[in-house]
């Protein structure tokens, strides 16, 4: 693993745990996790259980020992890191969104085909049991033909204009804010319960254009320096319409400046048959109309997703008993290890990291040139 | 009153009881309503209290004894009856959107100016107590700079592709779809609790193209005609974003096609010290988030607005004895009649009318040229 | 009408307004209203709608004019009122608590069933469509055998040790606090959906034992004196649990002392085929749970009761669009009406009364005793 | 650890999650597990990563290289095991209820105080951060003196009477249904934050008499036999009310035939200062309401406990991210660890164990007798 903050944190735990909650054909070692700053990564390793560490990515990629490499660096980092991994045979495990740019996403997925290793992107809101249970009733038909998805990802811990200017907020590092941060999540939730996106408008935009300067813009808890302030490049929000494929229409907005939503990723969805509700904060619950209910008992459910019937809840714990946050990672690195031992990349892969990076280019394009943007020709041209 | 359906029976309640809770220098009479068919309208006369009635909605106007014409037609006729009433000095209140073009639009207050009569326009979420609480707070700097407005107006009521061609999905008889009857709503209460709009870009979407003909257009009750489909041509869902003059950002969905949302009229707010939430299905309530709330108690406040220091609230019942729909027309009317009574056009009024007309236009056009189109430019060229 | 403060307000409103949303066979007509007070009784009369005045209940009681007698006083003065509307040939329609004792609710039952004149008492909630609904689905055996309800009433407006004793806690003129005022509907509700009471043990409390004395005790509105304080000898607070004649267990909480619930009466039921849950603040909405709903799919729905199909609803707006508090009172005079003209006393009459103050009279001799008292033996001795 | 099924798997995890998320002076080692099954005890070890197992529980409390025995076993194996481990001077982990009889209770806690070891019962959800964040409210005086308590914890999955008759509805084994299983955490929740129990009277209710046999009475999924059936001895549902030592009033209730409620552990509180709610199945959210807020945005906030600020939340994710049901053992696992290092029982221990047994054994005897028990009194006699 390369990268220990907070994703290395959910991902290092997922491998830890992901065993005493599931039979795999796989077992997962935790080989080895590297850092640049030696200490830090020594005592991540200690703390997170990796057997051993590095401070150079290229010799924990040539080690032999390690069949996986799993990329939590910032995501300026990915592309070189995932290439060079595909190219020396490894197994790829990488944070979203893909990539800085389409064509970097589409040259990482090129080297992972071209050296047929397994390769898996981080969308783990996905692997919610109740986000997996609406998939099988949208597969199965239960909600028709899709008309609407609104999906909206909010957080509020920039807000403070004295908030620091950190990584997560440099566009060198980040190559965008809410965008590839939130936003590529509910890309991800639509492109995998709706269908393909096929044009955009959007907006992105900076409400807070100057912070202070962090000394070390490697960690959020970074502390501001008084002196000094840099411009912010990156979008604080970001919002955007769309229609799909099939003919569904969206409403998306991701934002770090609505305050009272720490972590809202929420969507609702409505087909001829009957809608969907869910919301990240309470993940365990779907919310689920038809219209075919009897007249007068018409209403959403609220379903509690913990029984043996809703996908991966019956790992855990008898109905009721709710999971959390880093379980979405159990479940996710459970389906990875299942792929490596079938020879097959699950999805979301990188293929699907390519797809949504044409969603993100395409709202950031439309946000300049006011226009809507076509996915199919981005896709097509190069 | 000219006209009787829905709308016509809820204004009528309202001008028989406001006087019950509200002290007002003018008492209103309902001294004649109006409408087409003679057996439809003497019975709704009698029903709802009406003391005489008429079928020639100019007869009406021309009337001494009627100081006040309340006009609860179809859009189509609201512009003709408008510049009619006001010319033979009547006030006029009418219901929304307020045309079926900008330019109606501004010919009707044009008339209403030049005759000098109170204007006012029936917005009546508005007048809920806890959106008139919200609009406090904002005013009162409680919530400090907006940043967002998410809004989203849901209905399923024509989902059945067998629903027929009814008056409200006529194009020459309403202009448009959800676009006049739904969005004009939420623009409302954006532009009561936000701002002024500065541009949007849009989509109008018709799913259900064919729907069956009905002989008598006149209601939604209508019996679909077995033989016949005619062409759908206004919209099932309408949906934008748009930029602010302060610089806050909207996303905006009406649509007839939200299985399980019966009258889903939402609202949530976020500036950079608080946010607010609205339900029209929820209408007593308001959810309220502080910043500055003591650290770990920081959270939404569901806030049951039935107190006496509640706008309008205090004229109904104690603390947690909730209020209904048709107190939003009431409010509005005791509004109305105090604007009477002091010689001024409360808002929303004719004024409010235009601009709203204004974003609706530039949605509809949008959705065809595909830009963004910018509000200011629309209310100056001529 | 005898009374017209807070429920005089409510049950005006209730005639007035009755005739607009009802067709029915007898029309109310609001010949007069009685006070003490002449100033406020006279104020009242116009304020409300009264056609005429009395300062002398028997007076009123002796008017040929008059065919139905409306009992809002406070309960020290129903028997009294009812029994000699009664013998003068009036239909009684009085406010609950019946009586101040049981063996007083019985002598009004007698009386009113000697004369032959039609009676109810104001029971309201139980005309919510979401309570009549519930009851449908109860009688219909869609819950089954019921096993449990679970009923709270919780307020908070006298918590403040400086709210003064006003005539709700004057033990003279209510007879109790909480137990006749909160607790009185929710057995009411149980009676209704579940079935008779068995027997029951439970607890009176009062919090605050000394509280300012008021000048005039006849507002809840009353100043606090500074100078003298009285002993509060009503219950702030009553819970009991019970049995039903059916096997149905039941746990019942009354209070004025759960801050934040501001008119908070809740009931769930749970039965062997499924669920109900209702709030009062929230009256509009039905929760419904069916043990044979889908294995998957299976979760409280949040119905909205605004629908034709629910009882009563039909008679006010489309679905989504909610009623208030005060629709309870027109569905309730609606129904007295009804049986007015039928001759019949409708649903909760005096045998309710009568049977709700048995239980009463339980509790509160349970609180002393600290024993189980059976209801049949309350309602058999004499 | 003692046992190896549900509870036994989230002991399990939480011994080997611990170190992941705490920093500990002693770190635990799986050492050995325990059961009377060969092959389900192995396979179990395996799966649950314990180093050894064990066969006879006598052995493993007499290995050397074990420090803690944990016991997972139903209750009536409690008071023998925890006596001899405190005996052979291991520390004691015990699951609740402590024992079958309060007499039981007492002889283990005798045992654990003669041995000088470290002991602790497991009420996890005491362990919630939002639990633990109720108790610093109530402590810090935020809530003021508390009038009132009502707890349910409400289940459903024996409501099929074909649920066969398994080892948790056998009473020589578990010595009640309902009331040790479910109660005690009600029990726990109220002592932990009102204060100790006075005086209670109950009822317990076995709803389906008969149960089909099963051949394994030892797990919940066993089969049932067609051909004969058993009495059911213990409770289905057992309620009661209470008065505390400090003057609060409680309504509790514990059933496994509330149909829908898959794990309902919840509890309002309210005092003179303000109210809170939890549920369990909402487990990181924790409903607050102050008296004190500002006139017209009083309402219960909706709290996410998750933030650094909440008990133990820090340990995880970032604000919003929400954490489940395991979670609470891990919590209660560290605690116990840092009591062990520090050579001090943190709470709850087994004097909270023969204290909640008391209330058990209270209820249990009022429902026979009819009577209100005093809790003191039963602690006092020998």
């Amino acid at each position: 693993m390369i990268g220990y903050k907070f994703m290395g944190k959910a991902h290092s735990h997922a491998y830890r745990d992901v065993s005493f909650y599931f039979d795999s054909e796989v077992e997962p070692v935790l080989q080895a996790v590297c850092g640049r700053n030696d200490e830090g990564v020594k005592e991540a390793a200690e703390k997170m259980g990796w057997l051993s560490y590095e401070t150079d990515w290229r010799k924990l990629i040539a080690r032999d020992d390690i069949d996986l490499i799993d990329i939590v660096t910032p995501n300026n980092a990915h592309a070189e890191m995932a290439i060079a991994a595909a190219e020396a045979g490894k197994h790829v495990f990488c944070e979203k969104p893909l990539a800085m740019t389409l064509e970097q996403a589409r040259r990482i997925l090129e080297a992972v085909e071209k050296n047929g290793v397994i390769h898996m992107i981080n969308h783990n809101y996905r692997f919610s049991p109740a986000v997996q249970y609406a998939k099988k009733l949208i597969e199965t038909g239960r909600i028709g033909k899709i008309y609407h998805i609104r999906a909206s990802y909010l957080q509020d811990f920039i807000m403070d204009p004295k908030f620091p200017l950190v990584w997560r907020l440099d566009k060198e590092i980040c190559g965008s804010g809410t965008l590839g941060d939130l936003a590529a999540h509910s890309i991800d939730l639509a492109r995998f319960l709706v269908g393909e996106f096929k044009e955009v408008t959007g907006v992105l935009e900076t409400f807070i254009k100057e912070r202070p300067l962090v000394e070390d813009s490697s960690g959020l808890s970074g502390k501001a320096s008084e002196d000094m302030t840099g411009e912010v490049k990156v979008d604080d929000a970001s919002l955007f319409i769309a229609r799909f494929e099939n003919g569904a229409l969206g409403t998306f907005e991701a934002t770090r400046f609505a305050g009272g939503n720490r972590n809202g990723n929420r969507f609702e969805i409505n087909g001829e048959k009957g809608s969907i509700r869910w919301d990240a904060e309470k993940m365990n619950n779907l919310e689920v109309y038809f219209h075919d209910d009897e007249p007068g008992l018409q209403g959403f459910r609220n379903i509690t997703c913990t029984e043996d019937i809703h996908p991966f809840a019956g790992a855990y714990w008898p109905a009721g008993h709710i999971i959390g946050y880093e379980h979405t990672f159990i479940n996710l690195i459970a389906e990875l290890l299942h792929g490596i031992s079938k020879g097959i990349s699950p999805s979301p892969n990188f293929h699907d990291g390519v797809r949504n990076q044409a969603v993100l280019a395409a709202i950031e394009t439309s946000s300049t040139t006011k226009e809507w943007i076509s996915i199919s020709s981005l896709l097509e041209e190069r």
